[in-house]
């Protein structure tokens, strides 16, 4: 093994765009011994920014990574870059929060177990006390956290202390109903993934689906966003949609709900997971 | 031939629910030489409404079609009904309203030319002078009526003129891009299809895809409803949706939008001209 | 309560078309004090066939459903109709078969624990052992009969000795990976639900997503069939297709397959509980 | 102006993959004074095999086309790479081949009006007649070549004729309803674009909706893919599919086969345009 120790790595950048950018990347990879994988690129063109992402080989690479990591600073800052490296071995660890329904859990729990999701599921924290049994048959620590108007604020503070016990690098929201304070909000910049029961930007808010309904639509969907304190308003990761029509109840419409909501998070996440995610001015950058 | 002297008709109806509807209808069409070719009914909850339409073979029909309207009249009211009869013979007058976008103009030409749109193409009207060329490849009749901020009234007071020579029955928008004022909508009460291009209720008004650009939506739509003084509000008929990602640049969402707004547009067409719309409290309910 | 002592029923039926058969059934309900709630029809040309399906109220009949049947036999042969009646509260009994990979197994399970697929999970039934764990979860009784060529013959025999048992009324293969033979295909005639992934009629038999890999095609699918001696060629109930391109592995094909597959697998299994599928011809019609 | 008088090219190559590809190409380009705009790559586990493609700025570049392409043929040899390069004013001229159905000639030709599609017509050639007004009203060259089973090979001879002459880079089979012969087929390899109304591998030959509605299935596709001497075989650019059921007619199929038709021809004409596809053992490689 080299000095690296580590099969693969996954770079991200953005900067404003110069010339030759992608040849002074793949000639800093090229000449540290990397072999790079997939390469994707994009230029947004009102910004005038370039947008990066290179998966490389870097078992043949010599040095040590905090050598590459000092090398890769000095890059970053002749160019402007804001950078992101993540070696293979470094898996994300995932705290997922849940309250009453528990589809999403489920979907991401299946997933991992199937080998899509390559993370740790570092804990489950919920509000309620019905997810333990889930919890316990894949056998991830479970924490009840109940949350009062009252608590909120308290509550948060023993879910980071939570987070910090069990190394958390992001959480996930997969359909929990509390609105979320400064207090993680501000802990987790854009590693906090929510799921809402809508198309935003329609339909923000509380009971989508009954707004849904209300207004007649033909189609109804789900987004998956960062979480900031905009509600509902964060940059958006994922979205997908359903045809529904005038003889779909509302019970109907959560139920094909739930279907869109479970794979618009899971994709959300594993994007998040494979460092595929840059966000700029609120929106984001997903490159393959 | 029979009487009524017509191979098929569709009947629509909705009411207050009560025992035997379904019944009552079937046996007024069997007892009168009529038989059931398709039949779907929907039962609305919330206000305890029952939708029926019937298509049915008249051929066998030996009273005329006044008298069969007039026991019609009758069966509504013991009911109260709200009803609508349409004989197969009796084909819709479509008048197509453009502006500069041609898009929508021609696929409802082609569409007719292939038969899907089983209607006639009363005329076409238009803002610009560039779609004369269309029209004239069509061999449709068409007219340029100039519309500024001062000249809009008259303008409309002179498009009424148009469609009332052309025995105009429903007037469809296609990327018509003035806003009508309640001589024309008055005058075509759930009669007026537009094409928004956009996922309404998100995105109305002007530059819809710019919107979608800036929140950086995943997934943009077109939303075909019917035009009511509420902007951007009428009832729903058609919506649809495309993928849609941050490498798309205004004018790329301008192109993929052309591709659903057509469609969607055409079905809502289809499925006015097939009597198969019925419109209550703002929703559409659609039977097959 | 009434003497027929429950709240709905649904009656499929199809005939040769006659004049009248929607009044007929109609006033059959009618005149016994039912209340029609839903009703589709559909007239298939080539053999001038009709299909129906009614779900409606029977609180109000007050015949006992031994005499509401026997009249319907009469009905029935009068027109020639094959029929079949089902009162809402007798549940269907499902048992799922499984192998090694378990998310079709956990997605019915799920959707009945939501309230989705209103049916009794009788057993699950696998020649594999791993799956006990889930079916314990769920609190469903789990049998492992495992399969060998030299035993298929006499584990099938048990299988049907369990399913006896457990009074199942139909079966889900679930990703179940042994082909069946005319023990219990003969003894489940269009009760046997199987999912097939990839798209029929192309990719039968072993390894659909190797093939369609291998033919670089840009649409994979899964489908939902009755199983019959014919492999893969039963009358087929579900399909859904994915996007895939030439970036996606073997792997990746496996996994959004299984997207597809749980979906396509519960429309099936929902349409046949709710009693919207008949079969004429090796082909399904499904009236919502 | 620079030398090479041209704003930007696209650079297309795949090879067997060794280290540091897109790090020698990135700085091919960019020692003579290029700068990347896009780039994508795949690597192709099975065959070890690495595709490229780059956009890029040439506004910069002080030597001319000659002296590019000659350098470029050396470091080709250098990796083995099978190379492409194409200069953003070098429009493809395309023929536009149709028989008797012209939705897909009039859905190219308004695609390219809209400036979807960055080409020129050449030439509409037809076995038919009744296409010439459509021709004449995009103000495009149009050609009636009549075709019969002996005169076959004569016709395909005459329209090579007046495909040197229009001097046609490659040919679109616009709905063309006759099998080519190798005249044709072996002077424009991967340069002829066929669109087969069906899901292939399935419902190859002749009548794919009769077939896919005999079959019963739920799901009805489109194919466009290169033509070759297998019919219907050859390598697949792209495919989509539409939901269907027991209720459509074989009618019904056909002009919602349409919609998917003219999409996916449309979406693999402009790949091919934009010097997006590569084609390996008989699969395309679509880079982005």
């Amino acid at each position: 093994m080299s000095a690296i120790n580590c099969d693969t790595a996954v770079l991200t950048l953005y900067c404003k765009d110069v010339k030759g950018i992608v040849y002074h990347v793949s000639h800093f990879i090229f000449e540290r011994g990397g072999n790079i994988l997939t390469s994707n690129q994009h230029y947004e063109e009102l910004d005038s920014l370039f947008f990066m992402r290179v998966a490389f080989d870097c078992s043949d690479i010599e040095i040590t990574r905090e050598a590459f990591q000092n090398d890769l600073v000095q890059l970053a800052e002749r160019f402007g870059m804001t950078v992101n490296l993540t070696f293979s071995d470094e898996k994300k660890r995932m705290a997922i929060m849940v309250s009453g329904y528990n589809h999403c859990l489920y979907d991401l729990l299946l997933r991992r177990q199937y080998g899509e999701l390559d993370c740790e599921v570092a804990c489950i924290v919920s509000n309620h006390t019905e997810q333990a049994a889930v919890a316990s048959s894949f056998e991830v620590p479970y924490f009840h956290v109940p949350v009062t108007k009252e608590t909120k604020h308290e509550a948060e503070e023993n879910m980071m202390a939570l987070f910090r016990e069990h190394r958390v690098d992001f959480v996930v929201l997969a359909r929990y109903m509390q609105i979320l304070t400064p207090v993680l909000l501000d802990a987790f910049p854009c590693r906090i993934i929510n799921i809402h029961h809508g198309f935003l930007p329609a339909f923000k808010g509380a009971k989508p689906y009954h707004q849904a309904y209300e207004k007649g639509v033909k189609i109804i969907g789900a987004t998956s966003h960062y979480a900031t304190q905009d509600l509902d308003m964060g940059p958006i990761i994922e979205q997908d949609t359903i045809r529904v029509n005038h003889s779909h109840s509302v019970t109907d419409l959560l139920a094909m709900g739930r279907d869109i909501e479970k794979q618009v998070l899971a994709r959300a996440v594993k994007a998040h997971i494979e460092d595929r995610i840059m966000v700029y001015k609120n929106r984001t950058f997903i490159l393959d």
